[in-house]
């Protein structure tokens, strides 16, 4: 086996491992110690399905009872209605208190498991496998679930940890290039919030992780996700510094749920956003405008949008950012960048600078 | 003002108190502390609103911005249709993660009101209001919240505790009695489960009780919350000890189920199954036969129903039991009783005394 690297989230007894590596599905004997029932439930989606469940489920049964869930693809089907679905098979198959769940995909399949996971007979143990780089990165680290809403994106959910992330490097091999580049805007990010070296190392490795280079897309996948475990270890519910995870986020949550979760994928939204805080940022004084630049330009390099739809009007904007979760009181809070790896979070915004930025 | 008494559930940063007193409701002020944001979203149902919900909106508009949702009444409605109708008020009021949710109700408002603080942003505040007996005495304590599922009662839920419970005794005066009776069965369980000192109250004071003496619904409300809140504070979420607190819910489970959680009360149900379990006890020979003839005629006394629906056959039984959360790796069990005042939990029931008894 090629070697395996293993970071950790610290959160006390809720503590767990994420390996990183190549080929890791073939070894499902790093799962073993982080299953503690006998009941196995994989949900994963109708793109996975035919390329890598046989194979889990195969190795899963030789100690388990197995039992799967094909979901259909995509952010629109994020909602309550189709996590009753998981709710139905689970109920029917009969699964107990001491099984564990297993995603296998994206980030929508991710967050469904997970809430599914933490609702279930209050609470089963869960695992997660993701497929897709923002998965990767992202989304499987730090026990965010959740569901969209028609009126927002990810509004019904639990913070809510898995047993375990598997990040099998290999499995990036399917991924279209649309998501691939999508999955770039949020390893981008943590160059941007947290570490600036690791910034300055994207800026120079951009051309490898386009053709996904095996060797730099361990590093930038290492490099992600043990900055997301760092944040994640100090503010596990988003109390205060979790917070600056969402640069862009609430731009992009907009743009998402104004698009019905349709058309733009989340990391394409996250880019756009990710611009606009950067933009914001060097209106309010806080970063140069060369580091506006610098930025856009590096999002732009992978393909990914830099400008807000035509469709979308400042206030439009407005509108659906006033239901954000980081809304306080009445107070719409933003991430913004006081220098390239550093963010802050602020609600000290002129209205005008904002509607601005969002024109 | 009159006496008011406050137990605690013991949980570390989660601890809370539980407020039990007569005309509470009068003093809001109680609840200040517990209240963080400024928005304020009271839940409850079309039977409880007329009576105390004008009243309590003006008491808390002074300070606060309040808005209200009324539900329809009764257990079957507390599935996850419901619930969604409660995320789509919030959400269209931009209620935002420092608000605050109240339950007002029984059981079935406090068990969705509390499960959607548990989810509404991935977890807001809520406060307990209970106005029946069953919910002051059991559901509203101890952060057990859940909606029900067409296969299963209390399926998808999570532990999510409260910031306070306001236990307002002279809210009982508008119970219908067939209701309050309901409530009696739980009583009558902290009795059989860990105080035969409190059980042997109960046999003596249980006309007081039934004409609810309000000195006597004091003391058996604060013997059952403080039994509750003893249990509670030793194992949050069931691991454990906890499963005791489910004396006859297996049994009385299925019994709901199978009626669509029409026609049969909570703790009608519960007062079946409490008999199973003491009959069960006795043909195991834990408990002797007088014993299980005593528990049976205390029940009898509040006229709660003793013997099992003539509807459901032991194989019914068997068949809605066997989705029991309590079910671990295929086996089922049960809580039964070795004496008046203790309970054990076991899985090593032969099937055929098991079935003696459901017959």
């Amino acid at each position: 086996m090629k070697k395996i690297n293993t970071l950790s989230v610290d959160l006390g007894d809720r503590s767990y491992p994420i390996f990183i590596g190549e080929g890791l599905l073939a070894s499902s004997e790093l799962l073993a110690p982080h299953i503690h029932g006998d009941q196995l439930f994989i949900v994963t989606n109708e793109v996975i399905a035919p390329l890598y469940l046989d194979h889990l489920v195969k190795k899963l049964s030789l100690r388990h009872t197995v039992e799967t869930l094909i979901l259909p693809d995509g952010e629109i089907y994020k909602n309550l209605e189709v996590l009753n679905t998981l709710f139905d098979a689970l109920l029917s198959k009969k699964f107990n208190r001491s099984s564990t769940l297993i995603a296998l995909g994206g980030g929508v399949v991710g967050d469904m498991t997970g809430f599914a996971a933490a609702c279930y007979l209050r609470g089963v143990n869960f695992i997660q496998i993701p497929t897709s780089l923002l998965a990767q990165v992202d989304s499987s680290v730090g026990g965010k679930t959740a569901v969209n809403h028609n009126l927002g994106k990810n509004m019904i959910g639990a913070f809510y940890q898995p047993e375990c992330v598997m990040v099998d490097i290999s499995l990036l091999e399917t991924l279209p290039d649309r998501e691939f580049r999508a999955g770039l805007a949020e390893v981008i990010k943590y160059g941007l919030i947290a570490d600036v070296e690791f910034f300055c190392w994207i800026e120079k490795n951009i051309e490898q992780l386009l053709v996904r280079d095996s060797n730099a897309l361990c590093t930038a996948i290492e490099k992600s996700c043990s900055n997301k475990a760092k944040i994640v270890s100090r503010d596990e519910c988003e109390n205060d510094i979790r917070a600056i995870l969402n640069l862009g986020h609430t731009f992009g949550h907009a743009i998402e749920t104004f698009f019905s979760y349709k058309s733009w994928l989340h990391g394409e939204a996250i880019s756009v956003g990710m611009t606009m805080a950067a933009k914001l940022s060097s209106e309010l004084g806080l970063i140069e405008l060369a580091d506006y630049v610098r930025i856009k330009e590096l999002l732009a390099r992978c393909d990914l949008p830099v400008s807000k739809p035509d469709e979308m009007t400042a206030e439009t904007f407005l509108e659906l950012m006033s239901v954000d979760k980081k809304v306080i009181d009445g107070n719409l809070r933003l991430v913004l960048l006081e220098s390239i790896g550093k963010a802050l979070v602020t609600s000290n915004i002129e209205r005008d600078i904002l509607i601005k930025v969002l024109q």
